[in-house]
């Protein structure tokens, strides 16, 4: 499998303020780029014959069967611990659009156009309004990006899940001509890096939020903000599918990568080659307040809260500076965020000029 | 949505032995019914055009890109609560294999062949190498099935799963030429129902199983058989396609079923046209040793068992009484189980005619 399994939604374990106390979480992600490297080892032995190399593992290829000049292209994701918070305000609608929005961006990276959509959601106790509500979420969002909702699955499971807990994943099918998908070898030192903003944590470190964030905060205000920490918290995860086409329509776009678990530090690098480092100056684009004072209250380092926050980046793409302006025209909300420079022996394939505190 | 979500794995609320107590998981059912009511409210507003119509449920359809006459069928699925077990005897390598070959049944219904994978693992605390047996035995399976696993989802959230605990669902996409996708409107009275046999609950009834088996007998054999009940409750789900190639190769096949969540009851009558029933004989197959000592420890109606145990037919095929024996001498394990009679007003769409305590 050219496209390991993606482990997400690591540092849960709950967290003291302090950089020491979050260092601490690590493990967890150790236990995932080691779960990683087994699956790695476990799919090695066999590889279907339709399997097309994937960018970046956002999503897994296959040869379109009767047409070798497409390929489908699918990818399954969960909403991680974002469901707790929805699940204790009771506000099940938005799990649903964060869901399909997630996958629809994760198969957007190779270009690729959804058909179909399918759900599976567990449950504690079945609350058919609950259970509704979720999947009228997931209908309307596969309706805004014209993908079909195929199916579904729901489970009772009360021996796994509390009463009133939920888990809700998805797998979106999509297609897309071959010749289109990008090719990381295109990328040159001096490309820009096009940042488009997040509207929130999206789906990512949440496990950090609630642990910073405790439940008798959340009706108040996020600091040097007029949001509450539950609207913040619970803030759509959005599809980037219509500013991508715009700037598609009058940019070369060279790669794309959708800022979800690993941050910006771990989801543009895997789609640059070798010979490339990105360069990220955080004073081009402002730091949501949530993000702020997540920072603030975990006393994270820049590494750690480039690598398990999106910091208010949701989606980048490298084009060439040539075409910046007509991207950045295409798609108002748009920044340079960063270039491309060449990457030498000993260079880290990533650095973050970060201000203080974003 | 011509395929409301699925329900599964109902009746999990904890049972004294008693019939009675066996009702009041009914509830559960009840609150299954009226989800997928639900779903079909809110999906009923909007349809993608390339979505087609479904058989019996068991998977959805979807035009083939570029391809009329195809389509791509695809189901998501999970093991239930199967893994509570397995996560308690620590064996994980099965339950890859039960929801690998679980969906290759949902989309055989129609005829589909498998095309890829991709799974949806979440976990309370990563343990890479339970991880990484639980994603071989889902490599094992696809493999087995020539059928790519082309991603996946690894989660970890504690808030959400015990520490030992996780949870497994997938999701399958295969495709078939249309005009080989069974139609209903063919089955006559007087067709002969073939059943395929079950290894065991395959993945459903064990909430029941587990409330009338308590942990301290799991090492003890079951009655009337000389297997344990730990090796009887994690039997694997099998796969049918094989048996179901030999058939088709050599008789007619008017629909199928796949026997889940349901039974017999339920899963076969979603196949047959509004005039025709369902009348099952279980004097001419042979009830397993668990399943029978299961009913027995439930206190069962033979309503409950056939609705809610599989009852030791795992997949059902219905041809022309002419064709039954090309069909049997194709799949040796198969038997004819009953046969279809033509329903009249105010009939029951299914009878089940069963021994004493089977």
């Amino acid at each position: 499998m050219t496209n390991p399994e993606k482990v997400g939604d690591s540092a849960e374990t709950p967290l003291r303020h302090g950089s020491d106390a979050y260092a601490r979480a690590g493990v967890d992600i150790a236990a995932g780029n080691a779960a990683v490297a087994r699956y790695r080892e476990v799919t090695a032995a066999w590889r279907h014959p339709s399997q097309l190399g994937a960018i970046g593992g956002f999503s897994g290829l296959f040869a379109m069967p009767g047409d070798e000049s497409s390929a489908l292209v699918a990818s399954t994701d969960g909403v991680g611990t974002k469901i707790l918070i929805a699940a204790e305000l009771r506000r099940y609608d938005g799990v649903g659009r964060d869901l399909v929005n997630h996958c629809v961006n994760d198969i957007l990276v190779v270009n690729a156009k959804p058909l179909f959509f399918l759900d599976y959601l567990a449950v504690g106790r079945l609350d058919p309004e609950v259970a509704a509500a979720i999947v009228a979420g997931v209908q309307a969002a596969c309706r805004a990006n014209d993908c079909a909702l195929l199916g579904g699955e729901t489970a009772e499971m009360p021996g796994v899940y509390a009463p009133e807990h939920f888990d809700l994943a998805g797998t979106i099918v999509g297609m897309v001509e071959r010749a289109r998908v990008p090719e990381p070898e295109r990328v040159r030192p001096g490309d820009a890096i096009v940042g488009l903003p997040a509207l929130g944590l999206h789906t990512n470190g949440y496990s950090l939020a609630r642990a910073l964030v405790p439940r008798s905060e959340w009706q108040t205000t996020v600091p040097e903000s007029d949001v509450r920490f539950a609207d913040a918290l619970l803030a759509e995860h959005p599809s980037y599918a219509r500013e991508v086409r715009a700037i598609r329509a009058v940019a070369q776009i060279k790669v794309m990568a959708h800022i979800t678990g690993g941050g910006l530090r771990e989801n543009v690098v895997r789609t640059l080659p070798a010979s490339c480092k990105a360069i990220f100056e955080q004073a081009r684009w402002s730091v949501p307040p949530l993000m702020r004072e997540l920072v603030r209250r975990g006393g994270l380092s820049v590494e750690e809260r480039y690598t398990t926050l999106n910091m208010g980046i949701g989606y980048t793409l490298i084009v060439p500076t040539s075409d910046v302006e007509a991207a950045l025209a295409a798609a108002p909300g748009g920044r340079v965020i960063g270039w491309v420079e060449q990457r030498r022996a000993g260079d880290a394939p990533v650095v973050v000029h970060a201000e203080r505190g974003a």
